[in-house]
């Protein structure tokens, strides 16, 4: 065994498969957000970030910089320890109270990411009843993945948001048997939303337990910024609501949300929990102020939809094939892993404009993408100037544009005027 | 099936066992460490913290705190997205290189936690081998033990730091099986250093791979802070060195170095590394100037090894059963979880100080105990505060005192007359 070797051929494989990733080099400009210094092997340029999931831009917010300025200044920079052992800071306490408040919840539990929330959460939940039964949505994202696997519980895959298929797998199951089902309530890629209601409808029905993932949705739907279950007022009928830290609240970490017993047991019994150094003081309290400045204040909501709206409107209008969302999320179909990443390429080198492009396996093959995310920060300048560099690209690289088959993308007139008028100017 | 009766009997089981854990609201005060503000359900008071992982009480250096103002200020508080979409920080690219640098590695690679670390290298790694072969230390820490089990490969668990039953396995294993060795240098628990020379001899001879786990070492050992393997000149003979940022330097997040090809290879297949935000720029620059300053600085460690060999000798002169550690650790033996538990609310609630018990599963039953981390920033004084306020607890709760019988535990002259005189003062 050639140990060398052997890792060197498994790198050289992803090259062959055009799979190996280069990471880009950023440098995000607080101030000046969307815009971010990129440094690559020849030199340092400024460019627009479009594919953040900082989705409102609230890791440049002011108050939320001052918070984490202020905690380091007082509590340091780090936890020193785990939360059982002298790590359990007080920014922390606050922040799970926080949490459970924005859900309606007994409880919530803050781990180090969404993936360790995911995994510790649903494989301890399920590890602990006896016999569970897992349902899970063939689109759940890789940390529900791995923890339903690691639950070792047995499962059974329902089609991605079908209802139908769903009630036959519980039916199946019976009454009596010990049942989670997980899903999200936005899926990234493509920006769908869950049937949350129905989905309850059903774990009352048949009773089961329901996990549900928010974290494209926590801070930029509902009144309070509670995701989609707060927009639709159906936290109370979601046993488990995990989010993040990291995306919309512009920080660090994952959480989960609901009955307190519940809660407790996770924070007891997951080792990916209690093995590990508490989140700093200065994430907690920065979390905080984000998430509290959110509960109130509506404008980055709005003008985070307008925007998205606007964007999947202007590229429609130029025949760029936006793919149907119906949330902030506007996928760009290119259908071949090459071509997406030299849309890339082309994008960043020749545009300052910077989109990773999603291959397989994070998409099935032939859905290949530019996942685009627009923010309260994109001006509609700033959109129109996407447009025309994707034309350019689509253009040069013969990636076809739509046929204009497609259901049109709605927006509002009131949008479309503003970004008509804009663009003229 | 009664999901929340299940839940609230799962909590009053661990009740009932006297194994239900209250996490210790804790506020660390820059300037003051190892002080701290407890909130307990009656009042606040400022308390002293002799449990801490903040091994050297980096986390409140005013260098740490100005980097970690510095990048918030410029970069603001998150990354913004996983490594691979938007979220690959410049900080986070120079804090891999300088870890590289630190065990003289080709690369590094920076997760959100140690625990996700160990977790997500030695199951990629192991998985990616070829019927892989892991052996595996029986008091390795949880996080490995993970790794281990979700590799999926099949293991060899070798007795403690015992050279004759690992080479027994190996041998029995044959030359040309993929193989890998996993590891601590420091187990955090008994304070014992692994024999990584022969360990290596062993790799060598049996043509294995080595994984070590540096996490209670690094930037506590070694001219530069590279750990047992850096203070051994050891470094190159190990294929992949993991360790923390959440403890001596400070901060958040675990590491591994090694061989570009491996890094590489983790880097590109690791789902707990691929689907994770990134660290935020502000955690990587203060990591960065943590290291840095511990690279250069031999302040610390020197004040650090003498106040723990100096808190081991007063306590063991007072005749409190101190058990024997080769490092800065100082577990002193309790051997009952129910008086562990006294003992730590006693010396909280009288005396002001906080050591968290340490009960089984942690420790094996029959050798709970008290883990002491002394710091730096432990004065003369508050080792014989600690030394006293331990003899009133032993006393008051008929905790066995030390016979006398094992053997002394070393100090150098100088630093016990300074105690003595110290003390005496």
């Amino acid at each position: 065994m050639d140990y060398r070797r052997f890792f060197e051929d498994a790198i050289d494989q992803l090259h062959a498969e055009k799979r190996y990733r280069v990471f880009a080099n950023l440098e995000r400009i607080v101030g000046k957000f969307p815009r971010a210094l990129w440094r690559s092997a020849e030199d340092t340029r400024e460019i627009t970030v479009w594919c953040s999931n900082d989705y409102l831009g609230m890791g440049q917010h002011p108050k939320v910089i001052a918070a984490m300025h202020d905690a380091s200044s007082r509590m340091g920079s780090g936890a020193g320890g785990t939360r059982n052992i002298s790590g359990n800071n007080h920014p922390l306490v606050e922040l799970e109270a926080e949490l459970a408040d924005l859900h309606d919840k007994e409880a919530g539990l803050v781990f180090t990411s969404g993936f360790v929330s995911n995994e510790a959460s649903i494989s301890t939940i399920a590890r602990l009843l006896p016999n569970c039964l897992i349902f899970s949505d063939e689109l759940n994202h890789a940390s529900m993945i791995e923890g339903v696997k690691r639950s070792g519980a047995e499962k059974r895959i329902f089609r991605h948001n079908d209802l139908a298929h769903l009630e036959e797998l519980l039916k199946a199951a019976g009454r009596e048997r010990a049942k989670l089902i997980v899903f999200e309530s936005v899926y990234s890629m493509d920006g769908d939303i869950a049937p949350i209601d129905a989905i309850a409808d059903l774990a009352e029905k048949y009773n089961a337990m329901t996990y549900i993932d928010e974290v494209h949705a926590v801070g930029m739907y509902g009144e309070r910024g509670g995701g989609i279950t707060d927009r639709e007022g159906l936290s109370h009928r979601i046993d488990i609501i995990e989010g993040t830290l990291a995306k919309a609240f512009g920080t660090l970490g994952g959480y989960i949300t609901g009955p307190k017993s519940v809660i407790d047991a996770v924070r007891s019994y997951a080792p990916g929990f209690i093995f590990t150094t508490a989140l700093p003081p200065v994430i907690a309290a920065a979390a905080t102020e984000s998430i509290r400045h959110l509960k109130v204040s509506q404008e980055e909501r709005r003008l985070h939809q307008q925007q998205a709206q606007l964007t999947k409107h202007v590229l429609a209008q130029a025949n760029l094939p936006v793919m149907p969302s119906e949330t902030h999320i506007v996928p760009v179909h290119v259908g071949d892993p090459e071509l997406c990443k030299k849309a890339s390429d082309r994008l960043l080198e020749k545009h300052g404009i910077y989109i990773q492009p999603i291959n397989y396996p994070t998409v099935p093959r032939g859905t290949e993408r530019l996942r685009i995310t627009p923010t309260p920060f994109h001006s509609n300048e700033l959109i129109v100037e996407l447009k025309d560099a994707l034309v350019e690209v689509w253009t040069a690289l013969g990636i076809p544009f739509s046929t204009g088959e497609a259901t049109p993308v709605e927006a509002s007139d009131r949008v479309v005027t503003l970004a008509v008028s804009k663009a003229g100017g």
